[in-house]
């Protein structure tokens, strides 16, 4: 079997040798880091080392960092009404936009109905000015913005946005996972996030771990999981220490390879774009706005993307559709859908996302497999139409 | 330095060798259960046999395992009003028994208003005739009580509380946590147990991964997290590959070296306590009845558990004093206060719980530890009294 190509980086990177190194060494430890014991206070060790190097990647106090079982737990964990900065006004109602990730969309502990959504434009950005007219009215609110969509990499106005979200007293969490580790990104540089989500497994750390991040004065965070002391009573249960202590590897391997690794892999991505290109018709989503430079969605009149993915995989080559947090499921794609794009479009959408190790070679093997499934795809559609 | 001694087994067991084995083959895989492609579908797989091996191991359905992130988790997903078997009645309550873990204690998702208390005999078990008593009046209850105690490892009926549970046409949620891996535990055998919480790492998996198992045609399990289709759509968030594999190479593990530990460990056990009664003054709780064949929870009365503690870890031994699941302060023991001892006596219990690799040698030399120990410990508490 000849190697198989990975071009599915946004939905999963591969383990980071760094995080498996270290995963290994908290297996040496049998210690609860509950416990007060020497092996007790040497995995608590492993977990406040860990802590510190996420909060120090992202520009937060140790103190501020929660760990949770996902980015889908810490968004759940932080859409939370009664969130508040200080004296204010305690938020009664959640904004979000319309591209987000579906455990945003499901809007956390907020009723449906103090739930409100913000259109994108057919470039997939958030609109500020619709932002702005819903803060407006109406009491205090948490904004919920992504710092870079997962389908299209498109890079959201997080810090337009933190300025529009205090000046109306609201607080801003900012969805970093797509983010985090591919651009630059510093809760107190974009204007003071006042939480953030974080993944370990799109950095390179293990599944199944993730992180909330707050802002200090950031107060009214409600545990999901209650019943012990554990992250300073914010979340209870025996944490994941292999997990934490890979998350912390990974984010310090990520944070040193990053601007090195964005330029080669924005050149190997516009070299795939130009590709895709020369194939006639084919639209790149998003390429008039910035994003982020490992990440590419595409289509073609026509396309299904299920047949693509799964042509592509035949090829030995592992692509996406849209997010892959959907249980498999192939639906249209909710974050072209809300750019304008028709279901059916929207049905189309294949999605390459590149990683540390994607090379010059991947990119041509790629377009070679492009070349020919566009031809039999677009092919088979004339004969069926 | 001359090796440790590791007592503290009920609070975290040491990572089995097939566990690290099978956490180091998730590794591999680069691939998000949620994708199509091969590297999706292998990681689904992963994913599917743990599945398999814990819905065997305690005689459930696979459909019924949802993976959670702790023992804490697959408790506060339990705990949700509105469950109900087949077209019975929604539980609108919930009944535990004061000697519960702290994350049943808290009551999950019920209202406190709707939580009720059976309280424990001396010897640390559940009054069977009280939580008849409140399972006569009102609706159907949700009952929580677990399978064995994690301090005093008192072994609870359940099988019985099965019983008066369903015949008051209530549902029964039993924390296996303790008690799994240790004795045989099947949710048919014991009368049908319609939900049960597991833990990795309390049987030589991993930190930090779980499971709520639920026997078929039990319904309304509420998801804590929500946005993607994950578990059967019961809980969002990509899978902790690592973990979950760990789990399931546990699960096989431990169900086939059980017997012969538990005989091993009964024995060692029992010389053990023999020795501590050797000590003028030694209690050891709930030794009149049934218990886990690793555990010890002893004191002497005017001992104080944080001095205990502390002097056994710098003679190199870890154990522990009550529950390790509070962030390591040293709080009375609920469950020795639910038995009816004293604050001062519930607060001076030291816990030994023993493992696999728990030899003849270490509990002598614990006993060696402690006859020194308990001599200075009571000395100073004459000298300062």
């Amino acid at each position: 079997m000849t190697e198989r190509i990975y071009l599915d980086w946004n939905a999963t990177t591969p383990l980071r040798p760094e995080a498996r190194q270290a995963m290994a060494a908290a297996w040496e430890l049998p210690g609860n880091p509950s416990s007060v014991h020497a092996e007790g206070r040497q995995a608590r060790r492993m977990v406040e080392e860990a802590r510190a190097a996420v909060a120090e990647a992202i520009g937060a106090q140790v103190r501020g960092v929660i760990f949770t079982s996902s980015g889908t737990e810490a968004n759940a964990l932080a859409l939370t009404p009664g969130l508040r900065k200080g004296s204010s006004v305690p938020v009664g109602r959640l904004v979000t936009s319309a591209i987000e990730h579906a455990s945003v969309l499901t809007g956390g502990r907020f009723p449906a109905d103090a739930v409100a959504r913000v259109p994108v434009t057919r470039s997939g950005v958030v609109d500020l000015d619709r932002l702005e007219v819903l803060l407006a009215s109406e009491g205090p609110a948490l904004v919920s913005i992504m710092a870079a969509n997962n389908e299209t990499g498109a890079l959201q106005p997080v810090r337009e946005a933190a300025e529009i979200v205090h000046r109306a007293g609201s607080l801003l969490h900012v969805d970093a996972i797509q983010a985090f580790g591919k651009i630059p990104f510093d809760i107190n540089e974009i204007g003071a996030a006042d939480l953030a989500s974080l993944s370990a497994h799109k950095i390179g750390g293990p599944k199944g771990i993730g992180a909330l991040v707050f802002s200090d004065g950031v107060e009214g965070i409600d545990p999901l999981l209650r019943g012990g002391g554990q992250e300073s009573g914010r979340r209870a249960g025996t944490e994941n220490i292999a997990g934490i202590a890979g998350f912390g590897a990974a984010v310090r391997a990520a944070m040193v390879a990053r601007e090195a690794d964005a330029a080669r892999l924005k050149a190997l991505r516009d070299r795939l774009e130009a590709g895709l290109k020369e194939i006639s018709g084919t639209i790149v989503f998003s390429d008039d706005v910035p994003r982020l430079p490992n990440t590419t969605l595409f289509t073609i009149p026509g396309l299904r993307a299920e047949t693509a993915v799964i042509g592509f995989d035949l090829a030995g080559i592992a692509v996406s559709s849209g997010s892959a947090c959907s249980s498999g499921k192939v639906q249209p794609s909710h974050v072209l859908e809300a750019m304008g794009f028709g279901a059916k479009l929207a049905q189309g959408a294949v999605r390459l996302s590149l990683g540390w190790s994607t090379s010059e070679a991947d990119i041509e093997s790629c377009l070679k497999a492009w070349r020919k499934l566009a031809n039999t795809l677009l092919r088979g559609q004339r004969n069926t139409a």
